[in-house]
């Protein structure tokens, strides 16, 4: 059994729908009933945590008996357990659905299984269909599935000898104006921006993602900070568009699935050095980004401080995924590995 | 007046005869006479410093009279100075030299004017014949007389974050073994490679330059230890085929000028931290060979200690000259600039 062109074009239209649902804890999934003569009988989403299944709300909008033999278009693999809404392959199964076509399998250990359960009760399961564009949609959120909390990544200005500041704590500004704009994307594009009490009080800074003219870009990140000691009332953060999340512990893994709670699919933690060195440290971070700027500054202000390796045998591995150059400046993008050992040789 | 085709090829031989002399304290020089007619009368090389200079050994082959009305070929400016030996202007002037053709300008203070001497005496006098291929020749001893002292390269091996070793002090290895074979290469090239007591003491190094199958290049650098704890007799550089010269001091100008002083043109500094820092801080580097390897160590080892630079405006900017990768490590090569202010931006 294949899937018609009728079913493709639902697809892409659920996929559609899904896009109108909030980006958060919860996927966005769209879904659309075909009569069993290809015609759309009924659309739906999935408006955010606590609110009804993409599918749930398509069969809301018709009468009991409306879907009996019909097909149900869904991006995402319909649940089977009962979370703050019950199992969306019941509501399906009792609306008489003789036929599921899905495009993403739910990578959730308690979620999945939907599949599954509708072929043993006797429903045509076709699943795959638009996989890559569903994937596209959710990727930040299946990133946050397998890794079973938001997708960390760290960056850090330094030297060309891994200083982050000269020796009197200046550090504005070591790299020049591309890289700060490039941070400034990327910042744009995270959900949560973090820094530790530490730069917060000795930097101020806003944490806002800013074009290079100054202006805020339409998407703001989050600003998170994590410490004990108070961000004072007038600290330029407390400006930010979006209210500051205070953190005020040193449980870095509590922080990330608290904010895996609230939605956040992807952190960017800038700094400053004994932040970014415990989350390498506890081997929370799936992608670094070093700026480096072409000057040299010894002394004791470093990019990061203890990261947990003794010898050289057990240093952090890092998988360089890119390197760039930007105006004077170069940017390396690596994905820290776990611990390996060192190539061997003779002196 | 031009050079004809006899003089451009006496120049050749002279440029040849220039190569059996020493290269060291002294430039390499060698010198023609040929006849009015264009006959070679005699040829003539500087043997090292104290010995006879290229165009006095040459005449010396020669019968008083025997030069009168000649050309004297010369690869380098004939000095006006009395050295260890007597002005060679006057040498030339007392044999009846007629005419003086020469590749490179004297860049020296005191032994350069030795044109406007001949000239004022009536010489005909023509330079910068073949002057490319001269300097090719004695490209390293220029250097050294615009430096006045001996090229200073600065080579260490770091991680991504600017770590020279692991916590408990171990470093081998932390770049690959391609990054390690070009130090090998460079070390080759080098007159002399210089490290502090620190690093003979902790790493016991050979400080020989080896082939990736281990066997010697056939130039050595000679090894130079500084600082003035004692090397032990058993200390692996003592094998050298080049026996170490120890200076027992931390006055890195004087160290320089006696190396110069021992014909030395280049010097390439392998560390460790503290050396290496010391020729930073006083502005002594020409070049700095960063090796980056794709690892992150965090500690305290760090690949250099204090620099000089109080803050940010001081940075010790860096010319960046070269970038290349080697395995799985980086080589960024830079020429360090006097302090300048940095980039200014707003956070
Ligand atoms: N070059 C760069 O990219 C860059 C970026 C940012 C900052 N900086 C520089 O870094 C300096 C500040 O450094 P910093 O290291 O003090 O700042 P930090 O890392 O921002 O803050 C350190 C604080 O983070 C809190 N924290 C929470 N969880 C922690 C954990 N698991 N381990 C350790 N600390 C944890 C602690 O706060 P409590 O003590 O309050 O509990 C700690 O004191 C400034 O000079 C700034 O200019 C440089
Ligand atoms: N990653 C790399 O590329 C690399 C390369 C080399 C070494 N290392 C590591 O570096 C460590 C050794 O570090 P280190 O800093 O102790 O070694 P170092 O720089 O080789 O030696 C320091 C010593 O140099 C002498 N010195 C002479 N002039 C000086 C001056 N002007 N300023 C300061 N010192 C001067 C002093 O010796 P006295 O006290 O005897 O007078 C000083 O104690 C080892 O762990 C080694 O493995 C790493």
């Amino acid at each position: 059994m294949t899937t018609k062109p009728v079913e493709r074009d639902a697809m892409l239209l659920a996929l559609t729908l899904a896009r109108r649902g909030p980006a958060g804890i919860n996927p966005q999934v769209g879904a659309v009933i075909l009569s069993p003569g290809g015609e759309i009988l009924a659309e739906g989403w999935h408006r955010g945590a606590g609110t009804a299944h993409a599918e749930v709300d398509a069969l809301s909008h018709l009468s009991p008996g409306d879907a009996a033999g019909a097909t149900a278009i869904v991006t995402l693999e319909p649940c089977n357990h009962t979370g703050r809404t019950g199992p969306c392959t019941e509501a399906l199964l009792d609306a008489g659905i003789a036929r599921v076509v899905f495009a993403l399998s739910d990578p959730g250990d308690a979620s999945g299984g939907g599949a599954e359960r509708l072929r043993a009760a006797g429903v045509q399961v076709e699943a795959g269909v638009c996989a890559d564009e569903a994937r596209d949609l959710l990727s930040s959120w299946l990133t946050v599935q397998v890794l079973g909390r938001p997708h960390v990544t760290v960056k850090w200005a330094q030297s060309l000898d891994g200083r982050a500041a000269a020796a009197d704590g200046t550090s504005q500004w070591i790299t020049g104006a591309q890289a700060r704009s490039d941070v400034h994307v990327r910042r744009s594009r995270a959900d949560a921006i973090v820094v530790g009490t530490g730069t917060v009080l000795a930097d101020d800074p806003s944490l806002t993602a800013r074009t290079p003219d100054g202006d805020l870009y339409d998407h703001q990140p989050r600003p998170v900070i994590i410490g004990e000691r108070e961000t004072p009332s007038d600290a330029a953060v407390q400006q930010h568009p979006l209210s500051p999340w205070f953190f005020p512990t040193h449980d870095l893994a509590q922080v990330l699935s608290e904010l895996r709670g609230r939605g956040v699919h992807s952190v960017f933690i800038e700094g400053g050095p004994s932040l970014a060195s415990a989350f390498l440290s506890r081997g929370l971070v799936d992608e670094v980004l070093i700026y480096t700027a072409p000057l040299l500054l010894g002394g004791d202000r470093l990019a990061t401080t203890n990261i947990g390796v003794d010898s050289i045998g057990d240093a952090m591995r890092v998988n360089i995924l890119h390197t760039t150059q930007l105006g004077a400046d170069f940017l390396v993008i690596g994905a820290p590995l776990a611990a390996s050992p060192a190539d061997q040789g003779d002196l």
